[in-house]
């Protein structure tokens, strides 16, 4: 299933800036980065759920949001892009 | 149906920082800004492609990004929130 992933860290701080820069390392790992803050990730259920509290362990719930938007198996014809940085389907085989 | 609009704009230049005003205006007048740069729309077809057209032909192609995702009707078990910044959901009464 594809996983939309956005985040919103305060980084109005040193710890702040710390933060983002690891929960952007995570979802790198774990998916592709299609805009700055957001990220699509092919997970099963597993990972999801592992991913979802590898995020909220590492962001300060009082100032930073995760958002997670579940896109099921069949997600290809509810996706939209328009513009610069287009991205590949990661449920597709990337031919090199 | 619940539609989220992600964009990233390029902001290095006058114009482009004109382009995110206008971009994020137009998103508030359609729907709840839940992060930054993330945004859940309650539209119809006819609304969603009015936006998708609006939206498309305020930013520059060639540096700006948007992505829509069509959560369908169903939405609400699909979104997991987490942190701060809590949302109301666009589809339930608001109770004032």
């Amino acid at each position: 299933m594809l996983v939309l992933v956005t985040y919103d860290v305060n980084t109005k701080t040193t710890q702040g800036r710390k933060r983002l820069r690891q929960v952007a390392r995570c979802c790198v790992a774990h998916g592709q980065r299609v805009q700055n803050s957001v990220f699509e990730c092919s997970l099963d259920e597993v990972q999801y759920v592992i991913l979802r509290d590898r995020l909220s362990s590492l962001i300060d719930g009082e100032k930073d949001s995760l958002r997670f938007y579940n896109l099921g198996n069949h997600y290809q014809r509810k996706i939209v892009h328009v513009g610069a940085k287009p991205t590949y389907d990661p449920g597709e085989p990337l031919i090199l």
